[in-house]
């Protein structure tokens, strides 16, 4: 390759400045020849607000590359190198509705775990798949880097569905932890004094941890952070509230849990939470919805040529930094480790070969290269082979649309009460959700 | 062996009946010699009464056997060939207590599930590690015969823990299922007609039916027992209601589900459902409180000499039952097929190797060959995988106390709310049995 | 069904009149309403020998049963129940090929092991995939039951390959190897007084026992057949030279071999052994070709009604009956234990998923259900997934004529020295059989 | 760890002066302010011979750091950092014997494979079991560096016999080969512009080449190292001759075989090739020997200050270079790629869970972390899992002089024919080892 093009799926997203200062910061090591912003007709103004905003920000940088800003995905597509998909099907609106109609049955409403994730899986899948589509007859050697969530579960049905094996999926949420765990020590992370390893799914994962002088040092981070004296201290990620875990739980597991195990170890702590939110109308998704109005007020303005600082507090923060960080890497075969979806081939020894999961990578060239991890302990092994077994029965159902799966994963996903009401649940979501599921169409029709 | 000698721990149940009727039955090809019915001091009363009618019933049927009544365990262990376990300790009180507890915190208060499964673990490993300890010093080669629930993790430590390899665990729900089946399409058990294959654990399993023609008709009953036309129809276990499952989430299983998935696959239902009992005063134990009066009235009729109709009545029924057939089919080498709880080997290939499960077997005289299972589809596998888990973590904190072992389980339990609930269900649990669980002294002590 | 039709591949066999023994036996429990004996043209002649014969014994059994004779396979196949096959390609010509030239160059050279069972293989699979294209279409429902060698192998290209699930393969080695050990022991075998555990491969398994009182004596067969002063005592398979085991290697195994090991347990005593026999042309396909000579003579005799006595020293013996007892439990849903070839799906843990072992099963009118076998130790694991991996090599060398994983299994085979000399064995038995190799013919051509 | 205490056990080896050159050039990285070198009483002469150069060349390269000698081991190992083994059991007389007997019965006669390999595992696990013992009393937080071959057995005692997880193995062969394919393909290494992986067991993996711009270049390599035209032309390792693999059976393979894989792939010609040194005397060790002799002459030379460029053709080269660049990686947590014997964990799918396997790892201060390799297809599955196998016999019978299982182990080695002649050679070489090998005691005094 010289000179990278790279396409963005979802270009008029909020994300795009963080994404465009991640080339500009890659100047000297990634040649990004042109960039492609790519959205859907409803996505027009948008995609033109912060599409100038990207222009004024290569320009400022003396970037030698092309934006381009267009509702044609096909023209987007030939010839790219890299494609990121950073889209949201039905936009905040159905984030909303993921969130507050299962609050509205008393249960965790969110957009990545429990129904309100299901549902972003069943509206997002048919949509990567028919990307993909292109991609076979456009840019048939192109890397799809997906950041749009459910991360791991559109990264499986891309590569086992879609078949396109040079998918990488990224989360945001274990370059934060890293980047708190280095400020809760004091430690220097460029000069990576600590070394990490993790494993499990998107969202779903633990990690541990050592120090430059080879000790493991996760149970002391464990007492640090969770222990009662110092609970709820840190705030690990922006969106997810700090209720502090029970502690002999956390010490059980001797393994650090991500910050989205609140809803699988506090269920009923967070839920009391939500439904706080719930009744104040200040689920997440509302909350950004306001923070994307201000972020684009701010983005109209002409003199504005830099990432706005109050983009960080939109929470995807990062997302567009690892996605940069994986592009570099793989151009230049960096073999640095990152934390990617990506077939698990017997990394984590308790998932199926051919699944996805999310573990430390050493990235090249040729993709990543996960580090073995082995089996997990009963305390993990349990919930995770649940969780993945879920996703499976979830993307099956996303993909083809058969209701009685759909059902399944709503019974078997432990944030959502099972029997009648996990029935009403679904059949509620998918009329509120209609327009999005083509899959769906006939037992839509049926409930309608 | 020439005459073989039973001994009973519980003898005192009011299950013992069955168990001398099963004998009765079987005086031509299972020559019972001696039957010890073993109890404790509290149950002395229970176990004279108990005791006597099984001397009329030995008597009445002129077998040539000796029934002996002790409260010295290891005086009846000396010399035994088949020891059975259907001991309960604490009582039907502490049966109560684990149903009501959970139900004052709005979770599934259940003898088998949830929390109340726990602890009945919690108190009931430390005593059959006990009693083998006593086996291995009188009775080395003994069979070990367990119907103490919860069944699954009591013969798991047993095998595991206790290292008592020649250990079989029972249950009725096979037995059960099996005959209403029958009963169903008005076929003839005697003769054969269906072949069945079980497996999974423990109040946790699945099943596939096939007719004598070689058709699987697993489908064909899911449709005529679960079908919303049909459904409740059918009552399989008489302790559990049987409110029906939603249709196509049973047709995408593609398998029979056991009973004990109500509580899995309906919780909010069987909850709204046991809250009831609940306020009434009516929860199994409760209601098993009173039927057990009635039937030691009976018993206690100097005329009685054979098991009273009433005893069907008491939830427990065929679990004797059970008992004789397994140990006439190890004592015949019989070769017949019999759904007991043994080591896993990997008959279920998405289990641990060493765990054990629920599995169609031919009972041989040298114990139990499962039939090969093989792997489940994800809608299966995932549940049972993090069922076993928590029953690992379970046990684990049975044997050794472990306090955030405990914990864990208790987070991972699908019957149970993870977060601070399960922390204050779990405390208020371990003070309630305070006397029964010697292994959480110290933490117990803390809580105080 | 009512009456069974039963078409037998390679009718004009000499085992027939075990075959129709078989049935003929079986009159009250299986009720065959038609025989239909198929062979190619260059076996009519043989074909109308044994077929006379087998009419003959029909009629004197009072069988109320046809058997025809025919050239049209396809027209025999229409309807079918049960199809066997007992077919050669090549005929023993081929066989005697198999041996001589793999001796020419010093290995072992036999009809189902080493080089001559690769080549058994590579003639017989595209003929069993062919005709389960004509099953497909003229028989859908019926059973396979396959005892051509090498078997295994057959049967896993007809099950992976032909996907014709209904496939189950036989072989006469544990039939005969429970015989002599009840022969052995001086126990009853219809009183099935002693308890069988077979797993591994066709002709590559090993064996458990245990007696009536449920005790193990798989050592103490081992030390009674094994040890020096009895080596070579007992002679298990009629054709196989029971040349004495090195016996502490035996007693290590703690397993009992069948007798095809010697050729990889001693497999330079058997090598000289075999350059004695091909010395003086008597290697035992040269053998069997005169004993047949002499049978069929026999089988001409217009008085013969029976099956003659000297079949028995055949070496086959067996194969038939088992086919025989197959198909009756099949029918019958007899559930008793047979050794055969089947999908393992983990019943060795050892062995991948998908392939086909040959294991201790329960033969339901579903097919057999294997008895969970699980790991080996290494002594076994070793050897066996590589005579597997190696199998599966030869399968897929033998359906899609690639000549690289040809000359891989050669020098995977434990029984053929690897290096230039397997290459040049490898050219040579492709030439010498070119006429039954279609998928090898662009490699012979070039090799000419 | 301030400044790093190094102990060399086999400190008189000749490949001693190739180890402190390692250390020198890596003054600026690895701190070494200790050296002991220990031998034992009949290495005395050597130990001080190469003792004495070692000396010079710290001393020429000024670096600050202490050169001791000693025969005492316990001394050497207090406090140490790491220690690394280098020693050879019965000196270069036991590996001609290794080499000499399996030839005069016309076996494969090599160092670390078939009768001689496992011959010296036999003589060196008890040693290095001996040498941890010391370790847990003296160092126990010391990392030991293995390369004393069979490294990879040897590891798998210390790790697994031992519990020394500390333990990492290593061996030269990865290292040659990936200069040898820098140098075929004419890139650089310090640029590292390719990407290796390896997986298998030591001297018996396979590996895959990706160039920088993320291609696998594995087949191409295969193309040209091992097409007809070009075969032989590549020596990769110096002792092992270059006869051509049979390139058809390569390309089906797919990966890059080893070198040790012509003892597996082509055991008929290289037997050959043996059998003319043998008759000549020359075999490798025997050539060695001469070799030894004249560089221990160089090195008796007192203005000799460097490592003198005929070690070079000594055959082990880069040996002691692995294990100073090991040594300083773990040391400064340099994260760099290197292939080692270590725990398997998952990481070859096909290989048991807690084996030791030679893989590419990532190398930490915590040790290694391997990049996670999966399944290999059945062509090089069965053979690798074959050869762990019997390398677990090995070991067993090397730790408990179990006869039966050094018997199963030659039975089931690739290069030793089986039946009487591996029991003959087994007993030949037991007392022609008498001296060194105190576990066979029992079985060597009957034998004599």
């Amino acid at each position: 390759m010289q000179g990278v093009k790279i396409v963005t799926i979802g270009g008029g997203s909020s994300y795009t400045p963080e994404l465009i200062e991640g080339f500009i910061k890659r100047k000297d090591t990634l040649p990004v020849r042109e960039i492609w912003l790519v959205d859907i007709p409803e996505g027009k103004e948008k995609l033109e607000i912060v599409g100038a905003l990207a222009k004024r920000m290569v320009k400022a940088a003396k970037l030698d590359c092309q934006v381009h800003l267009t509702l044609d995905r096909r023209e987007a597509l030939a010839g790219a190198d890299f494609v990121t998909t950073q889209f949201r099907v039905g936009l905040l609106d159905a984030r909303i509705r993921d969130e507050r109609i299962p609050l509205s049955h008393g249960l965790i409403g969110q957009e990545t775990n429990g129904a309100g994730g299901l549902f972003k899986a069943f509206r997002t899948i048919p949509v990567i798949l028919d990307i993909i589509k292109d991609m076979r007859a456009l840019c048939p050697d192109a890397w799809l880097v997906n950041f749009t969530n459910p991360s791991g579960m559109v990264t499986e049905a891309a590569i086992r569905y879609g078949q396109w094996e040079k998918t990488v999926g990224l989360c945001n949420v274990p370059v934060i932890s890293q980047k708190k765990c280095y400020e809760i020590l004091g430690l220097n992370e460029e000069k990576q004094e600590l070394f990490f390893q993790f494993a499990g799914l998107d969202h779903f994962h633990w990690h541990r941890v050592w120090n430059k002088a080879g000790k493991e040092i996760t149970r002391d981070l464990i007492n640090q952070v969770y222990s009662p004296e110092n609970a709820g201290k840190y705030q690990i990620v922006k969106n997810i509230k700090e209720i502090p875990y029970n502690f002999e739980q956390i010490q059980d597991l001797g393994l650090l849990p991500c910050s989205y195990h609140h809803y699988y170890y506090l269920t009923a702590d967070m839920l009391e939470d939500q439904l706080e939110e719930y009744k104040d109308h200040k689920t997440r998704g509302e909350q950004v919805k306001a923070i994307e109005k201000e972020l684009f007020e701010l983005y109209k303005n002409p003199q504005m040529d830099k990432k706005p600082e109050q983009l960080t507090q939109r929470g995807g923060t990062y997302y567009s930094e690892a996605a940069c960080e994986l592009i570099e890497s793989i151009y230049s075969d960096k073999r640095n480790l990152m934390v990617v979806s990506t077939r698990n081939n017997g990394t984590i020894s308790d998932l199926p070969y051919d699944c996805i999961v999310e573990v430390s990578s050493l990235i090249t060239s040729h993709g990543p290269e996960p580090l073995n991890w082995g089996s997990f302990a009963p305390n993990v092994r349990g919930p995770l082979q649940l969780q993945k077994a879920m996703e499976e029965c979830t993307i099956e159902a996303a993909v083809t649309g058969d209701y009685g799966k759909a059902l399944q994963a709503f019974t078997m996903n432990p944030l959502i009460t099972s029997g009648r009401i996990a029935a009403q649940l679904l059949d509620e979501m998918l009329l509120a959700n209609r327009e999005y599921l083509p899959q769906f169409q006939s037992k839509i029709a049926e409930l309608e």
